[in-house]
Order: structure tokens, then sequence, then C-alpha cells
């Protein structure tokens, strides 16, 4: 099977083209084999009617963090479940950051938490992920 | 109070504006007191890399249309949180439906469901949306 | 493999024994396929200190009907997620009832919803189960 | 207002009658203002037919150290929504532990994690509880 590095260059060339992605304005700060560490403009296009992120938006940016992070492992991923919290009103100065963690990587299931935090690391929403293996591999060469 | 008409008015010009909304392509079918029927174009921009409905453009379509009918109820409402479960791939031939219904309207919280359907109307996925009522009217005046 | 009326019988059976039922007092009213309506009685033990049905009690009638409806599907089901909306305060006269059905029976993962009602077919609670089928048949002969 | 520990013995003192608290054998270790560690046996009355810990058990356990924890802010406190994730099968040597934490005490909405874990500490589930305030103090004197 392919190594991380390789897995981690395969899987964000192939969200270079996702439309959802470069209309948030994800950015990949950090990618370890456990955690992203990911954020978007805190930007007119991401905010709804009262001024603050929207929060299909911010889901949105969470589902495809946590996705992204789950392929990492090397077979293809997708969202079965997701949930969010929405804590606090999500309002930055300049960006949006998304942490996502692999809490559980079992046979079939991938389970996920995020956390969503502004500029000045206040936590805003936190949500869960659960992602499910399909049998093919990211990487079939 | 204002009426139900006048609401409803108010609140979809309100989201006229909304870029997110605008990027998803939402038009609103049917709007009730208690039901919206509304439609996205299956299209590029909403598809992720497997060429289905992205997770997160069907969350946020839902979270949305979940978000103008709590609203028609007069009192502006932020989402307090929001599931969704992921049943089939999201693939239709023109359009992806969202229903949402209120199941619950409380003295401050609003539960709804959404179902999400294809054009031959196979039931995709579904969700819950809880919406917290602030002390505000939509309408004040 | 084993018919609905041999699973059904077989999976009724094993739970005769289960403690936590005979605790909550579970009876099985319908059994359909796709559908299983039970009720609890509305008596002490099932009380918090508020007078009304526990959550966790109502979580975990549910949680039990769900899993015998999705076991019935032939395969040894475990429970991957749920998660429970509390609409009124659970309040009968004589029983709370729970309804669940089968929204999804996809090849790993069974979705079910639960709707639990009071004496007067009052809506309490609704939730969503998510269940894990393991390579195990109900009835191994 | 009551102080946190006028109000802890309070709430722990409403809960001896509780008889779901019993059923299950819910012991305090650790109550401090934003979080409580506590356990139950892995024994028979906890257990489901395959011998593990009870899925609503464990949900149960987990939403009656919730609620405990939310009260202690001083109003009472009712259970607006629960979820859990059931990450590894919940066997143990003698308990299991729930660790409940306050993420956001809201005006009106209190939201809390909790982590299930067996004797050795390893993570067997987690969960996110929402409380609602009533106006009511826990407290009124």
């Amino acid at each position: 099977m392919a190594d991380f590095e390789q897995l981690k260059k395969a899987i964000l060339y192939s969200m270079k083209d996702d439309p959802f992605s470069s209309f948030m304005g994800i950015e990949y700060l950090e990618f370890e084999p456990d955690r992203i560490l990911a954020r978007i403009p805190f930007k007119k296009d991401n905010k709804n009617v009262y001024g603050t992120t929207h929060g299909g938006v911010l889901y949105g940016f969470a589902d495809i963090v946590a996705g992204v992070l789950a392929c990492s492992r090397g077979k293809v991923c997708t969202t079965s479940s997701g949930s969010m919290n929405y804590l606090s009103p999500a309002v930055s100065k300049d960006y949006i950051y998304c942490e996502a963690r692999i809490i559980k990587d079992g046979g079939r299931l991938v389970v996920l938490h995020v956390e969503i935090k502004n500029d000045e690391g206040k936590l805003l929403d936190d949500g869960t992920f659960t992602l499910f293996k399909a049998d093919m591999d990211i990487i079939n060469s």
C-alpha cells in the first residue's frame, strides 16, 4: 500500500478541482497521520445574512477536512453521518480554522472529531463525522 | 406580529443576497407554515470528486431550508445543532430536492426534519436540525 | 438463510434474559419486517427525579427496539451510533410507546428511525440509530 | 444564588432515589465545576446479550452524569438532545468510567462532551449532550 506522504499528495491533488472547496477557500496548514489543521477566510461568500460564517459552510468545511484525513488511511471514504454543534457566533478577524482528529479507525468506519476556532483560538463549533471505507484504494497502482 | 405571508416574503427577500444559497442554486418550490420543498441543480459546482452531490452542500442546503422555515415562525433563529445521515449516493438527473418539516416548535427551540431526494423521489439522506429562537422579531415594525 | 419468522422468534427468545429490557419492562406489540411497535410502562423505575420518563430509559428502550429490528435482517448487529431529540416531557397515563422503522438497509449499515409516543399518541421524542452488521448470522445452522 | 458546594450536595442528594442510577450502580468519583468522573460496575445487569455493556446503559449513564454536571450551574436542566458514538466493545475488568465536561454554558443551552473508558483507560465511546436550562433554581430558598 502507498505510504502516508504519497497518499497525502494524491488526495490534496484530487481536491484541487473541488468547486465547493474553492468556493470556501480551504487551505491545508498541517496534515499529519491523525490530524489536519485547515482554514477558510472570514469573507463575504462564507457569511450568512447575519454576518457570521454560514453554518452550512462550517459543516461543509469540516466534512471535507474530515474526509481528506480519513482518506489518508488509504481507502476511498465517504461520509456516512455528520453532526455539528454551533456553540458561539462564527466571527473572526481573518480566518476560521478547523482541526480534525481521528478518534477511531475501525475496519470499516472511521470516526473523527472536528473543532472550529477563530483567529483568537476561541472554540466556535464542534462536530463528529463517521466515514465508511469502500473496498477501493486511493492509489491503485 | 406579522402574518405568515409577510414573514415568508421578508425571509425570502433577505435570502436573495445569500452567497452560499446562490452558489448552490437554491429554489423554493413550496413554502407552507410547517413545510418547505426546495431544490438545487445536480450541477458540477455542487459535486464532489466522486461525481455525487457534496455531503457539505447537501447539509448546507438542508440547513438553509430548515432555517428559513424556522424563521417563518416570526423570530430570528440560528442553528444550534444539525446532523445528517447519508443513505445513498446523491445522484440525480436534474435536481436534488429537500423537504423540511417542523417537528416541534417549543418556546425557544424549533426542531425540524429534512429529507433529501432525487428526481425519482428516492430518499438519499435525512437529517435533523435544532434552531434557537432569539429575542428578535423577523419583522420589527 | 433463516426466514423472518424464525429470526423473529430467535431474537425475541435471546432478549428474554436481557436485564436492562426487564428493568424497563419492554413488551413487543407488533413486529414486522420493517417496523416494530413496543411499549414500556410509565412506572416509577423508569422515571427521573422530575417524574417524567428518564431520557436514558427512553434512549435505551429505543436502542433495544432498533437493534432487535435490525437483527431481524439476519446478521448480528451492534449500534454504531445513536441520537435522540427530546421534544416534550415524557409523561403518559399507562405506557410509553416506541415505533422503530428501517430507513436504509445497506450492505453493512442499517439506519433506523424511532418515534416515542404516549398513550394519546403524542410525539414525545424521536431518534436515529445506525447499526453495523457483523459477519455473523443470527441463526447459524 | 447557591454556591457550587451547596449545589453539588443538593443534586447528589436528589439523585439518591433515582431508580435508573441505582440499577446501573453509578458512583461519582470526582465532581468539579466543569467536569465529573463517575463509574458503573461491569456487571451482569448492565450487559447485553453479547456480554458487553449495553449501549443504552452507556448512554443512560452518560446522560445522567451530563445532567448532574449541567445542573450544578444552578438551574434545573433537562436534556434537549443526546448522541453517542460506539467506538469499541464496552468490556472492562471491574468498572466502566464516564467523564463529562462542559464545552459551552450559554444563556439557555449547556453543551457537554462525554467519554466512556474502561479500567485500562481505553476510549470506548464518546457522546454529546445538550441541556436546556429551565427558569427554575436548583436550590430555591
